[in-house]
C-alpha cells in the first residue's frame, strides 16, 4: 500500500517545480528531496499532531475535527493534522503552521498554554516496535487536542474537515479510518479530555 | 493571624443578614453556617482554584492575573481564584462560577478542554502536614490555569487584579505575598505552562 | 438493582457490630451511618480511585488489574481500587490504604510521584450529569495508574484480582462490566499509559 | 566558553579512535562526526532528559540526584541526564541507555508507566529564542522524573552524582549551576511531582 501516513504531505515531498522551492539557501530548515531521504534513515523526526475540537462555554467537547482526503488510489482515509517541525522552528509555531495549512487561515486555533502534549507517538517504519506505523520515516510525534473557534476551510487536497460529536469519532468505524494506528492515537488523545 | 487563606470569603461564610442568604431549601449545595463547621470538621472539602493568564496568538503565556485584596488588619495579600465546589455542580461549573465572582463577568475564561488539573493542593488545618495550609478545614484543591479573554473587574472586596509578567509572578517576593502555601502552588502551577 | 457502584463497600457501609466500629471519636475521619448519610446530601466527597498495573523493566504496562467481586444479588461485577479520603488523610495514604484493602498487604504499589492524577471522575446520583454514576453520593475521584510489584491477596470480600494485557481490559466486554461508568474511565486512565 | 551544554558528551562526540567506534554499518543511529554537523544544522534532534528522584513508600519525592562534572576548562557544572535518541530506538529505551551510562548498571530506575513527559524543552542554538539554549543545536527534548531505587556509580567523566533534598535543588544557587537554562527546566520538572 503505497499510502501509509495519514498526514497530508509536506511542500518538500510534492513532485514540484524546483523552481516553485521556497529558496533553500535562506532557510535552513527546508530540505531537498536527497537531503530529507538521508535525514529520514539515519535520525528520528520531530513531529506535530493535532486533534481540533469545538468546545462550549465551560471548554467542554462538543465536536471533533477530522480530516477527510483521497489517496492517489482513490480511497477516502481520514487524517490529523500533523507535519514535520523545522529546524529553528519552535513547536508552537510549527503546530501553528500546520493548523493553518490544513484547516485554513480563519481557523483559530486556540494553542493550549502547555508545552506539554496530550500523548506521545512514536512512529517506526519497522512494523513491531510500536503501534504506530510511518514507512517513511522513525517519527516522534507531540500531540495536542486544540480547540478551533473559526471557520475550516482546508486547502485543496484535503477534500474536507468533517465534525462530529466525541462519541461518533471513538466509534471503532471511525478509529479504523485513520492509518498507521492513529484511531488508536486519536482514542488516547481524546481521552485527556475527558471524551 | 485571623486570615490565613488567600482565597476569597465564600457568600456562607459572610456575617450576613440571613434574608439575603439563597434559600436553602432550593440547593441543597447551600449549607447554614453551622452545618458548614460540622462537615469543615469531618470531611476533605473539594476546592478548585484558578491562575488566570494572558497568552498570545500561539497560546504563550504573556501575563498573570492575582488578586490584590486587603485584610480586615489593612495588609494586603495576592490570592488565587478559589473556591468551593457545591453539591450537584460539576467542577466545570464551579471553576466558572468561582472566575466570575472574582473576575466580573467579562472576562470570558477559556476553561481548560481536559478535566486534569495542573496541580492538586492538599490544606490541612494542622500544620506540617502538607506545605498548604488553611485553619478552617481540610481542602483538596483542583488548581487549573485559565486564560482570560476579556476584561476583568472584581467584585467590591477584591480591590484589584493585577496582572504582570510571568517572571515577575515567579519573583519571590511576590510569592511570598500569597497565603497558605499558595506562592509555592502559583510557581508550580506556571511551571505547567512553560513559564 | 440496588448496587450500582464499583467500588468496594468502605467499613462504614458495612452492617456491623457497632462494637467492631473503631472508636470514632479519635478519629473524626470516621463518619457515623447518619453523618455519612447527611454529608452525602450535602457535599461532594473526596475519592481516590487506582488501576493497578504491572509494568516491564522499561516502564510499559504489561498487564492490567481488575478486581472482580460478586453482588449481593449474585452478579459478578468488576472494579477497580476505590475509595473514601478522610478527614486529615492525605491523597497517598488513602490511597495507600484502599490499594492494601483491596490487593492485600504483599502488593507493593508504587503511589506515583506526582499527585497529579491520570484523570477526574466526577460521580452524580442525578443521571445525565456526566458519564459517571454514584446513586448514592456525589464524588469527585482522582484516578491514579499505580504499578504494583508484589503479589496481590485481596481481602474476601473481592472475590479474585484477574490481570489481564492491556488489550483485554479496553476489550468492549471488560469495559461493560465495570459499573457506573467505570468502563469509560477505565479507558481514559490506560490511554495515559499509551494502552 | 566552548562548552555550554550540561548532559555529557556522547560516544559520537568523543574524540576517539576510530577502531573504538561501533560498526556503523550495522547500526544506521550512529552518525559520523560529519554526519552529526550536518544533521545538528537542519533538523531539530530528539533528545530524553531525566532528573533522578528517590521516593519514599507513598511516592513523595525525598532526594533529586545531580551530575556534577568538571569542564574542560576545570569549572564544576550540575547537569540532568541527558541524550539523544537514536533512529530506532524508542524513548522508553533511549531514557534506559542514558540512565545507564550516567548513573551505572545498579541504579534500576523506574521509567514512568506514561510516555508523556513531565516537560518538553526546546534548545535553540540562536540565543533569545526559548528560554533554553544549545549552542550545538536545536533540540527538543522531553523531559522525565524518575524515581531510581538502587546504587548510583556514574562512569569516569561525571565526578559525582550528588543527592539532594528537593529544598535544595529548588534553591536559586542550585538552579544557577545549570548551564542553558536546564535550572528552569529542573525547577518545573519538580513542581510536576509536588516540590
Amino acid at each position: 500500500m503505497p499510502i501509509d501516513t495519514a498526514d497530508l504531505p509536506e511542500p518538500e515531498e510534492l513532485p514540484d517545480d524546483p523552481e516553485d522551492l521556497p529558496p533553500e539557501n535562506l532557510n535552513p530548515g527546508w530540505l531537498s528531496q536527497d537531503e530529507l531521504a538521508f535525514v529520514r534513515s539515519r535520525l528520528p523526526i520531530v513531529y506535530v499532531e493535532a486533534v481540533p475540537v469545538r468546545v462550549d462555554g465551560l471548554g467542554q467537547v462538543t465536536e471533533v475535527g477530522l480530516l477527510l482526503r483521497g489517496t492517489p488510489e482513490g480511497e477516502m482515509t481520514r487524517a490529523l493534522v500533523a507535519g514535520r517541525v523545522r529546524y529553528g522552528e519552535s513547536l508552537r509555531d510549527a503546530l501553528f503552521r500546520h493548523l493553518e495549512t490544513d484547516l485554513g487561515p480563519m481557523a483559530f486555533p486556540q494553542i493550549p498554554a502547555s508545552p506539554v502534549p496530550a500523548q506521545v507517538a512514536e512512529y517506526f517504519p519497522m512494523p513491531g516496535m510500536s503501534p504506530y506505523n510511518d514507512e517513511r520515516q522513525h517519527a516522534v510525534s507531540l500531540v495536542y487536542v486544540v480547540p478551533v473557534t473559526g471557520s475550516c476551510s482546508p486547502r485543496q487536497d484535503a477534500l474536507e474537515v468533517s465534525w462530529m460529536p466525541p462519541a461518533d469519532a471513538l466509534a471503532p468505524g471511525t478509529l479504523a479510518e485513520l492509518a498507521g494506528g492513529r484511531g488508536r492515537l486519536l482514542r488516547q488523545a481524546l481521552s485527556t479530555v475527558g471524551c
